[in-house]
Order: C-alpha cells, then structure tokens, then sequence
C-alpha cells in the first residue's frame, strides 16, 4: 500500500498559519510525524489561503525536502502553481492532479513525462464525475491510453476513481468499490488505483469510522495507494490489518509495529 | 446483513458454568444482551464439556426461547444432539451445520426441509477444506444443486466459504473474499453467504482489529450473513459502517444507533 500523507495542507489553520509565518519547524515536524507513523510519501497544498500561491509552494516544497526525500505529491489544480513546486522540488515527485479530458491529461501526462514525475489522474471530464462505473472505466481507459501513447512508466499513473461525500450520495462508495475492481483488471500490470480518503467523511459524524470502514474494503477491491492521515493510528492499524489479509504484509504478532518501522 | 450472535457457546468458561448449573439468568441475560446490540439470530452451542449433549441443548434451547422470538442457530456437529435441538425449538430455527458432502447434505437437507429450519452449508467435504477457490466454488455449486433438487427456499439456505486462522495461513482470507465474490454469482438470487468471523483470528494478537478489518472487506464481496460477538462494539461499528456504504442501510447521522434499533 502507498501511503500518501495529506496532513501538509493550506486547508488546516495551523499549517496555513506556519505557511503565513513561514515556521519551517512546524511544517517539517508535521513531514517526520507522518513518515514515523508510515507515510511513504507527502502530500504538499498550499491551500486557497495564500495570495501568493507559487511563491508558497516553492517555500512549502523547500522546507519538506530539507528533512526528508520521499516523494511529494505537489497538490493544486493550478498550472502555474504546479510547475512551480514540480521546478522547486528535487528528487523524486508526484503530480497531484490531473482531470481525464483530452486536453488535460495532454498537458499533465507531458509534464509528468518532463519532470520524471508520477501523476493522479481523476476520473473526472469536463462533463464532470460520471454518474455511473462504466463512464468512469471509460475516462479511466482514456487516462490508460494516452499514458501509453507517451511512453509513461505504468508505475508512474495513479487513477482516482473520485471519492464523493456518503452524506451526499449514498449509492457513490458502492460505484467507487466496483471501479477500483474494474480498475484493477484494465491492463496488466494494472495502474496504481488510488483514492483521496477524507472526502468521503464530508460533514458525516463519525468520520474516522466510515473512513477506516470504506479503506479496508477497497483495499480488498484492489486499492493500492490512499491519500489519507496516518496520525490516525486507528485508520493506520485498519489499513495494516487489512494489507496482512490480502497477504502484502506478513503477519507477525507485532505485525502492527512491524510494518509502521518497513 | 445477518447477524447471528455467538455468545452461548459452552467454549466459553461462563457459559459451560451456567449450563452446569442450569443458571437460566445467566442464559437468557446474554442472549437479550446479543438481541439489543443488533443480533438477528443466536446461535446456541452447548460445547464439548457436558457429558449429555442433548439434554443440555435441549434446556439451552428452551430457556433462549423462553425469553425472544429470533431465529435459534442450533450448532452441533452430532446428528442426535443437532435433533435434539430442532426438536426443543419451538418458532425459527437454523441447522449450523453440514459439510458439503454428497452423504451429509442428503440428511441435512432433508432435516432443513422436515423442520422448515435454514441451513448452514460450509465449503468442506470428506477431503477437508479445499486449497483454493476452484475447490470451494465447486462444493458450493453441489450445495445448491442439492437444496434446488430438495426444493429448499434459496431464502434458507447458507453458504460458508471457511474461514482459517489467519495466523496459520495468509493466503487463507483471500481466497475466502475471492470465494465471497463468486458465491454472490453463483445464482439468481443468491444463496445467504456466512461466515464463522471468529476463526479468523484464533491465537492472533490484536484479534478484534482483525476481525473487523475482514468483516468489512468481506461485506465489500457481498457477504450478507456472519456469526459473531455482537457485544464487540467497535466490531459492529464497523459492520454498520460497511453496510451504510454499500447502501443497504440508511445513512443519517446517527445512524449506528438508528442500525441497532432497527
């Protein structure tokens, strides 16, 4: 499981507040927190906040890789605020995202292609979610192709089925679970499927709940990558548990230990 | 989802005591207690300490009665022990269980048929537990030949794939979900999917994540049905949980509590 830690994000008062004060302490405590609890790599938002947004990106970029060298994931749907966190970022990267019309995943998939970065690409189009899993198989086959027409590594692709609110629509877990199966039978090797947890939980009570409950049950569809808190220890060991039933993990009696030190 | 709460079972210390003492408060103060934490049906096992098996279902049975309406699982591998059972309840009633041999179902079925019980059929025959998921898909399909050929109501008719402790083989739960996934096809509609939660994690740590990690991936394939401790809150938090998200329960905010009291 690729664990992609979402705690570095504008959208959180306090790392807004340390983006204003530029407190690299704060941020690069949040970075190793994430990492100690099995973060494989950092998701990097500045947020809507900043009237400055590339400027903050850069410093946010900067101020993460002085402390470690996993992958960021630089987050914001704004061209130029990501290129500017791809040029400030070294080692190695991640484009956070794309949408899946044509002329979207023309530009992103050559910037990925440009950067040597990995890239998520949504299963959104300019007609917006599909309300059904076959339109999101097929923005998903159309993510697929281009990525092959570039020559893009298949280990670099991220599809997101897109995780929509269980309080707005209860019948979209239920779609999401068959995408990632359908996803996961697409092409062989498959892409990696990933999925942006938290959104599901929007305005539910109990959302640590219905997060942990949803996570392990795509992980057995075929989940392999999840944008999410790992300072929640709860989701942590229900995602632990659920890697050591589909066998990803070995099972000790520490197994829980054991794969937060891997 | 099917609940079958599995307190009263003679394994446990406090049970075997109760039914040596004949201590009916004991008794039927756990099987309400199972009832308003969401059980449906109780299953009723008299263990393998009473030196007379018989008498001693017969008097759990009737004291269980005594108190609910719900359908009584009646779990004995004795074919005197199991009538004994049948014969005691009075309203609803499940046969847990039978192998999926040619011999067993024969009498097992014919039993369902005689009393109008349900039946839990496991995916083992005179072989044992087959190693993969051919193997079982094959003994489930002989299962359901047999109740058609009985006239049996799909409606009353179980399938359990087996579940192993995951600590003696890691490849075990997934070939159970994979097992899950194709049970659900087998027919139109499908026959009840079940599972004996509790194996699962027999001499693992950390047993009730484990146990509540699968339950949820297992709800995900389309199980409809499991034996478990209904007492373990934060296991059926997670129950309620999945099958809001597959939308076979309403969400509301409130909807652990709204689930329970259904």
């Amino acid at each position: 499981m690729i664990i992609i830690g979402e705690r570095i994000n504008g959208m959180f008062k306090a790392v807004n507040q340390a983006i204003v004060d530029s407190d690299k302490a704060f941020i690069q405590d949040l970075a190793l927190r994430q990492i100690a609890e099995g973060a494989d790599m950092l998701d990097i938002n500045v947020g809507t906040a900043s009237a400055e947004p590339r400027k903050a990106m850069t410093w946010l970029v900067q101020t993460v890789r002085e402390v470690t060298d996993v992958t960021l994931s630089i987050d914001n749907p704004n061209l130029p605020t990501m290129k500017a966190g791809l040029e400030a970022c070294t080692g190695r990267k991640m484009i956070n995202s794309t949408i899946g019309s044509d002329e979207a995943l023309d530009t992103f998939l050559a910037l990925a292609k440009e950067h040597s970065a990995s890239v998520v690409c949504l299963c959104i189009d300019e007609k917006g979610v599909p309300v059904d899993v076959d339109g999101r198989c097929e923005i998903a086959m159309r993510i697929l192709a281009k990525a092959m027409e570039l020559d893009l590594p298949m280990d670099d692709l991220y599809i997101d089925p897109i995780v929509l609110p269980v309080k707005a629509d209860q019948t979209g877990p239920g779609k999401v679970l068959e995408s990632i199966k359908q996803f996961a039978m697409l092409s062989d090797p498959p892409p990696h499927i990933v999925v942006g947890l938290s959104n599901l939980s929007q305005g539910a009570v109990d959302r640590k709940l219905v997060n942990r409950a949803f996570l392990a049950m795509a992980i057995a569809m075929g989940l392999d990558a999840a944008i999410l808190d790992p300072l929640d220890t709860e989701l942590m060991d229900t995602l632990i548990a659920a890697e050591v039933l589909m066998n990803r993990a070995i099972y000790s009696d520490s197994f829980l230990k054991a794969y937060r030190q891997r």
